[in-house]
């Protein structure tokens, strides 16, 4: 019976398929990914169901527990990877204007600002326009005063420095709480919440981001006589909290322990919904998982789509990933974490000069040809993402999606970041891109060095 | 010394200047008002120092008398007529999902709405898109529910129907309240509030505005299964109020009794500022007779600058004005309420076919002819202005200015109604539109008849 069994097992095993030119099944991936309602279902769920999620919050937890139970039903090999994440709770928060005329302010407590003392303080504002003009007050004009920060919104990187380093600088000159403009082009009366750090020996004083509107309000006031501001916040650091990152493989079929890492963050701040902010690039991401693992022949690397769990207070998860993985061989990372507007192309780090971007960047050019079709054919030297960041730090390419911002920083860190925002087919040909992408870096016969 | 007495009487008394022609003066107004900072100045003042003003409010008391005062320094006669005023006042008021996640709603009751009973309602929700879905769905799947009307914005005759006729649609079919999707083309999760009615013999149900981003998560919701809304409104009615309209005026120089009126509304909504809505229709009407005041020769009829009371919420200003000066002889009604965008023109009433509108608006080719280099040549057919609506009813024609409304919407009713809104260098140009009409109407030597 010897013969009839071997006959039995070549009948269930049956005889490896050919590999397809990686172009054709990058193309099958596209059109398959621009066929897809999933991606949308999947963000529609993380939404509406679980919300916002911030690290320490019982949403988070569920969605860890969504994106494991998500990914094995898609057909990945998904385990979790446990990090401890730092706790900040926003609790009660307000703010008025208290003269010349009682009005309130619309404002969001800044992530891991301190509280007010409790029942709030009540001081003068002075308002300024840039670090400049805070030092040239100096501190006799500011000691015992709030610290209004109206800069209006250039580039993120222009402006987001008065949300981080706002409250340590005013304090270097005796100021007892900030208010920042929100580092947004728009608003509707729309705070826009963010981190914030304090610098080394510095005082920690309250922090709290104001609407565009009432920046506008208080500069108009003060250039015109004293006005006074109530402010309490009673915000509060808990103990850190288990979470963990969302792992997801696609195992490679000839160099299984080369990887390529398709990441977002799971987590959100603590208003909205996390829809854009980072839902969208994490349905890419698992999509792209989805897509790969249903290929009837796996890619010659590893894929690892990374749910990363708080970027948005503390980086915990893409700082833990690199400590856990440091040893591996990442062929690339990359990241989704800038909406879903109409993909352009990758942000590709490391950089150097400008003639070392266009050496660097030259191997990519099949993969632009391939994304060109969708829009995306843009590369760029650029930062590519914060959680893959401490990886990429190791030496590894780093590279982040890059879109269309404009509908994105009106609803950043808001109430407004919400699923009816993003819009489903371009949801579709995002993950076309992220998906192609992540195959080309999987399957790639030599990957490109991209260091210059 | 009787003929010392006479020279020094003709002395005093210099011969009459002669009246330059109509369109000189016209240019003349056009250009100082293109020059001239003081609109923005006193809209500032209205903004800032007394906010927003709903009838029955100290801030519309500060208002009036704000008004009067700055119509008698611009050099106007100025007086107040007294108008009682409904009072509705808000209250506190919040709303959330309960279930199937708990999260809260951004809502404002509707003016007039009635309060839920002490403690809130909480009740399954059932969300419609017109009221041929609510009739379709019929008493047995609407009573005891909330219903959730969310309906998309078209044009703002289509869509506030169902803020304000909503509740009493509902209320047939025993809904215990409803909320309407915001009247808005563009939402930062901004709940719009505006006026309600409750029709003759329907149980009056608590009315609010929810935010679209509400409106679209509940749908969303309630398509996959029940779900269940708490809805806390305090809002209480109080007794009417004394107010006034306040009216400041050029006496005509021959035709006195012939009046031209330049109306506004100096009233708002109870959030934001009421900057747009019509804290700026009021500074271009005051400007106008600041600027006609401020001529060498006074116009030929009586200018009349007359700021409404209570438009928002009950148009007893308008109706206080028609039955106190019924029997005067309006040559014509100006109105300037729909926000400072860039303005385009005016609307004209009372219309007819088309035939009888080319024929009612060819005499006022001269006046378009005036203002078409600034950009607002057209004239348009339709509904002029609420205030002056008893008035124009009588038979006087009756003139809206037209505006670009396209940043009117998204803040209309709304937390965002702020001075930051309004563009200093469009209000200038619209003041020069409404100052040149207002002087047209007051000079020409023939005023039009439009009636058809």
């Amino acid at each position: 019976m010897l013969w009839l069994t071997l006959c039995l097992s070549a009948a269930a095993k049956p005889a490896p398929l050919p590999h397809p030119p990686l172009e054709e099944t990058a193309a099958r991936l596209i059109g398959a990914a621009l066929a897809s309602p999933r991606a949308w279902e999947q963000l529609e769920v993380l939404c509406d169901d679980i919300g916002h999620r911030l690290a320490g919050s019982a949403a988070l937890d569920r969605a860890v527990a969504w994106g494991l139970e998500a990914m094995r039903s898609d057909g990945l090999q998904a385990r979790t990877e446990p990090v401890s994440v730092p706790v900040w709770v926003r609790g009660a928060e307000s703010g008025a204007i208290v003269s010349p005329s009682p009005t309130p302010l619309h404002l969001l407590a800044l992530g891991r600002s301190v509280p007010t003392p409790p029942g709030g303080l009540q001081a003068e504002v002075v308002v300024v326009s840039s670090f400049d003009a805070l030092a040239a007050l100096g501190e006799s004009q500011i000691r015992g005063k709030i610290v209004v920060y109206d800069v209006p919104f250039t580039t993120y990187g222009e402006t987001v420095k008065y949300r981080w380093s706002g409250a340590s600088e005013a304090a270097k000159y005796g100021a007892v709480a900030v208010l920042v403009r929100s580092v947004t082009p728009e608003s509707l009366q729309s705070p826009h919440t963010g981190s914030m750090g304090y610098a080394e020996g510095v005082t920690p004083i309250p922090a709290a981001a104001i609407s565009v509107e009432d920046a506008l309000t208080l500069r108009r006031l003060a250039a015109r006589g004293p006005v006074t501001v109530r402010l309490s916040l009673e915000s509060r650091v808990a103990p850190d909290a288990p979470s963990a990152n969302v792992i997801g493989e696609v195992r490679g079929r000839s160099a299984p322990d080369e990887v390529v890492v398709v990441g977002c963050h799971l987590d959100s701040w603590d208003v909205g919904q996390g829809a854009q902010d980072d839902g969208a690039g994490c349905v890419m991401a698992m999509a792209a998982g989805r897509l790969i693992a249903a290929l009837p022949v796996p890619p010659r690397r590893t894929v690892r789509v990374v749910l990363f769990t708080n970027e948005e207070s503390g980086l915990a998860g893409g700082r833990a990933y690199a400590a856990a993985h440091e040893n591996e061989r990442h062929v690339a990372l990359l990241e989704a974490d800038t909406g879903a507007g109409a993909p352009l192309g990758w942000r590709v780090e490391p950089g150097g000069s400008d003639d070392d971007l266009r050496a660097a960047l030259a191997p990519l050019a099949p993969l632009a040809a391939l994304l060109a079709p969708l829009g995306a054919g843009a590369l760029e030297a650029a930062g590519s993402g914060a959680d893959i960041g401490p990886t990429v730090a190791l030496g590894f390419p780093g590279l982040g999606l890059m879109n269309d911002m404009a509908p994105y920083w009106r609803i950043h860190h808001t109430e407004a970041d919400t699923l009816d925002k993003i819009d489903p087919m371009l949801l579709r040909r995002n993950v076309a891109v992220v998906a192609a992408t992540t195959w080309w870096w999987a399957e790639v016969e030599t990957p490109p060095v991209l260091t210059p």
